[in-house]
């Protein structure tokens, strides 16, 4: 296929396919219903598409990464299911959230059963490497837990770094990214040199995605984010702006209203016009400019990992993946 | 190992020695101390002994099913700890509950872990058939999530049939040890038909096993249960006995009083006196005998299913095992 968007399209509409198929029980109804219901929710399907370019990359079949490539959606899902609860969101891709439409307990049901699924996917796949591909996909479990966890530690936290940051988001957010990576490679049979190589590809390309997810929230338009800007600085998130604004203001005041989104947890009386004050006071220090020149190294960072994969149209395809990822505005 | 108890003591050591040594990270605290705490617990370490006695009735060496021993129990670990956030349990093996002693956050994180660290533990196996072994591990954790489901539809559902209690513990209390027959089957390279008898074994000790569980709630010395007399019917449980009750009971005063515990979701004003008395109900009809009788009619069955393995030391030890499971007294 030599368009990379109709590749891309094309491998999305399979496993969105295959989702669609996945659930045929019906009882017990309050797990069933709940998992149907987040597996026809959408979604950009990134780390399955992460599986099948990278096993395409490394001269393996795409077909054969599509079950791989399913595990990983629904591994994705299963975070999602569990973070909304404990970050107590009340919808997701424009829809209630699980525990909001049921309640907790379905929604730790639904996520714990995701992952079942999820092995019962990945097992599936024709490969002589399953033992290094169930490894892989474990150690990306453990990670996510991991980073997940810093993410609670964080928000009640004052002192948090920006290193620290980086630590927890290449946990949180990259590693499934990583995960994906490396599973397509095993199933393209890739030698360890390409799976280092795939693998820091994906983890670059996690960072970069995780620091455009924070500026987005509050540089994208609003209609096109699907809710409201600012929201994590009601919440009092600790994203990249924020711990680079505290880092780099040097004014009393400006530092102030920054440490004060810290020390109350989120920005108090938090109207538009306090919204847009921070906003002006991120512009005003280069903050944005510099999430922006971080997402573009760590895009550059990963691109630059591909060069030891075979030249051709797949490797291509994964230069133009990870654009596609940095260029969206939502 | 002449002595089974020996053989049990044995190997509960080495899998306890194994799980204490299992978190050697810090960081993030949330997730490893909680950890930590929940594998420092205790336990009988059924499940293990489950893995390591069918292995070894199968033919197997039992040290090759040490890893995978391990695995279901960090896996029934699971289980135990998203199940209590979801019983709003406030202890268990006389602790406080993950989420009692952290939170909700906490305990959803370090059960998810825990089943990341079981298939960890699981892939370790030393087995040519890893496949069928980590299939049969899946399909467990898919069964026990829908048989805790439908135990939570159940606690609001007033027309639950006795058929259903069965199924659902089937599926919640059974299943676990079903896996680990079958796992340990795998190891020891059991033939299909010796899968089926040895799986079927662990089915039906795993039916006598919850209603012996039952029973105990009412007929156990306080001390030795190490929790009040009655649990179950004062939150209004659908247990065998409840459930039993119901069905057997014509009098329309002692129906009535069974009934109201399902109308209001548990006994009402629920003193050591009516407890007492619905203890008394139970025996006047014979639904005390009836458990008896099911636990001994399940666990014979379960005997019977040992038939089809080789005799000897080992298959003598399974059924001291299941002997020695259902004259527990607490």
């Amino acid at each position: 296929m030599q368009n990379h968007s109709d590749a891309y399209s094309y491998y999305k509409n399979r496993v969105d396919g295959i989702l669609a198929s996945t659930i045929n029980k019906k009882e017990p109804r309050t797990l069933y219903d709940p998992l149907k219901y987040i597996l026809e929710g959408g979604g950009k399907r990134i780390r399955p598409m992460m599986v099948i370019f990278s096993c395409e990359a490394t001269g393996g079949n795409p077909e054969d990464a599509l079950n791989a490539s399913v595990a990983l959606e629904l591994l994705h899902n299963f975070t999602l299911v569990h973070d909304d609860i404990m970050d107590n969101a009340d919808t997701r891709r424009g829809r209630k959230t699980i525990h909001k439409k049921w309640n907790d307990n379905v929604a730790i049901l639904s996520g714990d059963h995701l992952i079942g699924l999820a092995y019962t996917f990945l097992i599936k796949t024709n490969t002589k490497r399953l033992n290094e591909i169930i490894d892989a996909f474990t150690e990306g479990i453990i990670e996510v837990c991991e980073g997940q966890s810093y993410d609670k530690e964080f928000e009640v936290r004052k002192d948090v770094t920006l290193e620290e940051y980086l630590m927890m988001i290449s946990k949180k957010t990259s590693k499934m990214l990583q995960t994906s990576a490396v599973v397509g490679a095993l199933i393209g049979d890739a030698s360890s040199e390409q799976i280092v190589n795939i693998r820091e590809y994906a983890a670059n390309i996690g960072l970069a995605f995780q620091i455009l997810d924070d500026l987005l929230d509050i540089m994208a338009i609003e209609s096109q984010l699907g809710k409201k800007i600012g929201g994590d600085l009601v919440e009092g998130k600790k994203t990249y702006l924020l711990l680079k604004a505290r880092e780099v203001i040097n004014d009393k005041k400006d530092k102030e209203k920054i440490e004060n989104i810290i020390i109350n947890n989120g920005l108090e009386k938090a109207t538009e016009d306090k919204i847009i004050e921070i906003k002006n006071i991120y512009e005003k220090y280069d903050v944005i400019k510099s999430a922006n020149e971080e997402i573009e190294k760590y895009t550059m960072l990963a691109d630059r990992h591909l060069n030891t994969l075979p030249d051709g149209e797949a490797k291509e395809r994964l230069k133009w993946f990870s654009n596609m990822l940095m260029s969206r505005s939502f």
